[in-house]
C-alpha cells in the first residue's frame, strides 16, 4: 500500500528551520532576527512566504515583530501559553469544574515540594501577603494578594514548569471564571476559614512538613470548588 | 501620565474576529471558514491581511488550510497544544527534572481521581495491557503498552484537561528524553519492578482506593525519574 506524501507548505519550511535555531540554542531570547529580504535571499523562498512565516511566529509569540525595528525572539513566552488552552478549552466544551480540579490536582503536590525547598525569605513573604490580605478591605486587592501567595508557593517549589501551568490555569479560572472570588466569599465567615487555611499552609511550610502542607492545601482547593461551584 | 496607545495590526484583528466567532460557539470544530475573497469583502481588509490571519491561525492549530477545498476549524485542536510548551521548554533551558516532577505531581493525584470513577470495562482494558506487557519482548511495542496504561487512567480520571495536559507532557518526554524507557530499564530487575508497581496500582484501582493508588503511583514516578535521572 502507498502511505500519503506529507507536502510541507514553504512557510511552514521556513517556520521549521527558524525553530531549528531556537532549539539548537543559535537564537536566545531577545535576539534579532536577520531581516525579511536577507531572510528571503538565504532561504531562497519568496519575501511572502517570509513574512507568512513571521505572521505564523508572531501569533504562536516566538516572536515579536516591532514596526521599524525588526523582529525579535521573544523574551515572555510563556504569556502566549495561555492561547492555545484557552482555545482548546472552549472547543471541547470543558467544565469549570475540570480547571478546578486540574488545579487542585496541581496545588496539592506543589505545596508539598514547597514544603521541602521554600526559603526563609519566601517565608517571610508569605507572612506578609497574609497579613496584608487581614488589613485590607478591597475585594479586587484582596483577590491580587491571594493570588501572590499562591504563585509564591509555586516558586517555592523550584520548578518553573509548574510556575508556568499554574499560572496558565488561574488566567483560565479569570477569563471562564467570572467573579471567581465574589463567589467564593459568598458566606460571611468563609473569609476567616480562608485566613486560617493560608496560616495552616504557612505553618506546615514552615515545619517543612511536605504531607501537612498538601492535606490542608487539598481541604482548602475543596472549600474554593464547593463555593464557586454551588 | 499617558497610558501606551496598543495598536492593533490588521491581521491580528481578524484573528481575533475568528477567535470570538469560535468562542461565542457560531464556529465549531469541523466548520468550514467562507472564502478568502468573502472574508476581506465582509471584515473590509486586504486580501494579504485575510491570509496573515489564516496563515497565523493555521500555525496556532487553529485551522486547517486544505488545498483546494478550503480552511476548516480543526477537529484535534489539542495536538497542537504541544508546540508552545515545547518552544517554552527549550527557551527556558527547563530541566528534565522539571518535566518529570510536573508529571508525577499531576498522575498522583489523577490515579486518586481515577480511582473514584473508573469503569468495569476500563479495568478490563488495564488488565489486558498488563498482560501483553508481560507477554511481550519487543521493547518499543512495551513502551507503548505501557504509555496506554498511564493515558487509559489519566481517562478514568474523567476529567478532559487532564487527559491534555499529560499527553503533551507525554510527547514532552518522548521529545526530549531520549530513550527514556531503555534508561528506565538499564538494570535488569528493574521491569519486573515496573510489572509490579502496575498491578499493584491495578489492585488499588478495582479497590477504589485512592490514597493507595496514589502513594504506588507516587513511588512508580520516583523509581522512574531515578532511573532516567542517573
Amino acid at each position: 500500500m502507498f502511505s500519503t506524501i506529507k507536502t510541507v507548505k514553504v512557510y511552514e519550511e521556513v517556520i521549521l528551520q527558524i525553530k531549528g535555531m531556537v532549539n539548537s540554542g543559535k537564537l536566545k531570547k531577545g535576539d534579532k532576527l536577520i531581516s525579511e529580504r536577507e531572510l528571503s535571499n538565504q532561504l531562497g523562498v519568496s519575501r511572502t512566504s517570509v513574512r507568512e512565516a513571521l505572521r505564523g511566529l508572531e501569533v504562536i509569540g516566538l516572536i515579536d515583530c516591532k514596526q521599524g525595528e525588526g523582529n525579535f525572539i521573544k523574551k515572555d513566552f510563556e504569556s502566549n501559553f495561555f492561547e492555545p488552552l484557552s482555545i482548546m478549552f472552549t472547543l471541547n466544551k470543558s467544565s469549570t469544574e475540570e480547571i478546578l480540579e486540574l488545579r487542585r490536582v496541581i496545588e496539592v503536590e506543589t505545596v508539598a515540594l514547597a514544603a521541602k525547598n521554600i526559603t526563609n525569605e519566601e517565608l517571610i513573604e508569605l507572612k506578609n501577603l497574609m497579613d496584608e490580605m487581614k488589613r485590607n478591605k478591597d475585594e479586587e486587592l484582596k483577590g491580587n494578594l491571594d493570588k501572590k501567595f499562591h504563585y509564591k508557593i509555586a516558586q517555592a517549589s523550584r520548578n518553573n514548569l509548574i510556575v508556568t501551568v499554574l499560572d496558565v490555569i488561574s488566567s483560565l479560572i479569570d477569563s471562564f471564571i467570572k467573579d471567581a472570588r465574589a463567589d467564593i466569599l459568598k458566606k460571611e465567615n468563609d473569609e476567616e476559614i480562608i485566613h486560617y487555611h493560608h496560616e495552616c499552609i504557612y505553618n506546615a511550610l514552615i515545619k517543612g512538613d511536605a504531607e501537612e502542607a498538601a492535606s490542608i492545601m487539598r481541604m482548602h482547593m475543596k472549600l474554593i470548588s464547593q463555593n464557586i461551584l454551588k
